[in-house]
């Protein structure tokens, strides 16, 4: 993994972070010293991407831990409450986040003495397992890719938002490196432009031929034929396979049926929550009107116009052919093959 | 029509032209003078829409004969060639810009003397039967729209993109009018966000509810309910009712077939290509990479990233609940069904 895209490391005791915001222009490395500053960094979208949320919010308790100790070494589990709950109200559809909480509180519970050695163990561990399942998620979605064809992604499901190497770009690195991809068409992704700004970046750093497409100009690609997959990430697929992932992807996987084309969701078991019956059930972020009413800081929408900015939308299973976890594939999902997915070991 | 938008005018012996790309932040007219000009004016989107192209040709021939006829009043109509074809060469997809070229080319033929009196007559008159087809066109679409609902819009088929009032956005204003319409989404339309810019300016004008939507949430949308109608324009219609129209328009109609939400498509007869037998047949603009690429003149996607822009897509007549023209409404359209309302007379 020489040369890896890694978003979050740990250096100098302190939490960093690449600016995801400014990205591909500058490569620019923030700092962190406390949990508050990192909730901010979440809701404000230096770091992005359902895993990479979890792990920083991993990283964020340690934060948390070490302010809260040396405030008081007897009351600091009392103490951190503060910090967990301000890191869980960052974002609110990304699961990743409160699962990496509740693991972090987990081992907080069974912590005596100072936290700051055991809970920095813990987030590095959620960090490497992280990388280690994306790794296993690629080669299995690659394997579902039976003959040489170009891709379409959506937003950006690469290194960049997950502990390195990806989840959609990991499938797509995997089947690169195994002769399956001829290209990958990556959505622009409005309004943030993950997909011109992080996707199309990740992928020219491996030599991948990449090739942006407006987000209504999918349908009009899949056409003219040649793609075999639309391969996406989740931040969030409920207990019945229902898949929440960057708006747009709903759009995406409808054209994709009426192609025959096939659509693979990729995502760790960390996504997956399995409290949430269905789709509908997912609370799904509204974000500022502003990020759709103005580019680069400067209005360009009438005033008096409105915008409607829901961050994510909902897939419902049956436009799924696949869902990938590092825990196995689960084809056509239903409730009932995502319960014993997840039951595996 | 006191305080109607009207983008293109006759002042001062000179084709005006309101500048579409810096609308809505700046109001500005640009003056032109020769044929040449008018066709950049084209191909750079001062401005755009197949209507307001083809009327915007038509003034186009009136400048090329009076420097033709200033040459040399016997040649002229061999002199004028070289304009006429820099004209049609101007853009592709839209029809309108070929059938207003022939219609000057035959009042052409017919001319003895001093041409730029008829020809100026004759463009004017191109461009108020295009107002009055507009709203002919709003009456016969909004009597479609059956009870009070939300539309979805996509580009900008307004006032600016015609003569005036606008095929599309004349079936919405005059179903405003008649207390038919709750709310108008507009997609934003990348890349040139003709929706953020043009469309949710000219709604702004007239005090009907305007809500900005990324072209991806325009399924999410729909499946949140109160979806009535997908009103659009067209840049050329084939002989069998398939639509060319703004790159995302396929997508959009795909999303609504899926959520039982109609499609209607708003054209006059100059859009309709009677010797083109169907979508496939018509022509698509591809237009520079640089347009998705970067943003405001900055590039935002990595070096090495490409990008497909074509700048058209084709809905088949399939997904198309019904085709308003001047001549009259086709529902369910087929090609026997278009043979017959273009005979109407």
């Amino acid at each position: 993994m020489t040369d890896a895209i890694i978003p979050i490391k740990w250096e100098n005791d302190q939490l960093q972070l690449i600016d995801q915001r400014v990205l591909p222009q500058e490569t620019t490395w923030l700092a962190y010293d406390d949990a508050e500053s990192v909730a901010h960094a979440i809701t404000d979208m230096v770091v992005r991407g359902a895993p990479a949320i979890g792990i920083t919010a991993a990283f964020g308790v340690v934060l948390a831990a070490r302010a809260a100790y040396t405030q008081s070494n007897s009351d600091w589990k009392q103490i951190i409450k503060k910090d967990m709950a301000t890191l869980a109200a960052s974002r609110p559809t990304a699961v990743n986040l409160f699962w990496a909480l509740e693991r972090m509180g987990k081992c907080i519970d069974s912590i005596e003495g100072d936290p700051v050695g055991t809970l920095l163990a813990e987030a590095k561990k959620i960090h490497e397992e992280d990388i280690h399942a994306n790794q296993t998620m690629g080669d299995l979605g690659a394997s579902l890719i039976k003959e040489k064809c170009s891709v379409i992604t959506h937003c950006n499901a690469g290194a960049l938002a997950t502990g390195g190497y990806g989840t959609a770009l990991g499938v797509i690195r995997s089947a690169w490196r195994d002769g399956k991809i001829e290209r990958v068409y990556a959505d622009e992704t409005r309004p943030w432009l993950q997909g011109s700004r992080l996707t199309a970046w990740e992928m020219v750093q491996e030599n991948i031929p990449v090739t942006l497409l407006c987000d209504g100009a999918s349908a009009h690609r899949m056409k003219q034929g040649g793609i075999g997959w639309v391969i996406v990430g989740s931040d969030r697929i409920a207990g019945n396979g229902d898949v929440a992932n960057k708006i747009g992807t709903y759009h995406l996987a409808i054209a994709a049926k009426h192609h025959g084309v096939k659509v693979m969701v990729v995502a760790p078991t960390s996504t997956v929550d399995m409290n949430i019956k269905s789709g509908a059930d997912i609370p799904i972020e509204q974000r500022g009107a502003d990020e759709i009413l103005s580019l680069g800081g400067k209005r360009i929408a009438a005033e008096g116009a409105e915008a409607w900015n829901q961050a994510f939308d909902v897939t419902p299973a049956e436009l799924v052919d696949a869902i990938v976890t590092e825990k196995g594939v689960v084809e056509n999902p239903t409730a009932e093959k995502m319960a014993k997915m997840m039951a595996n070991s």
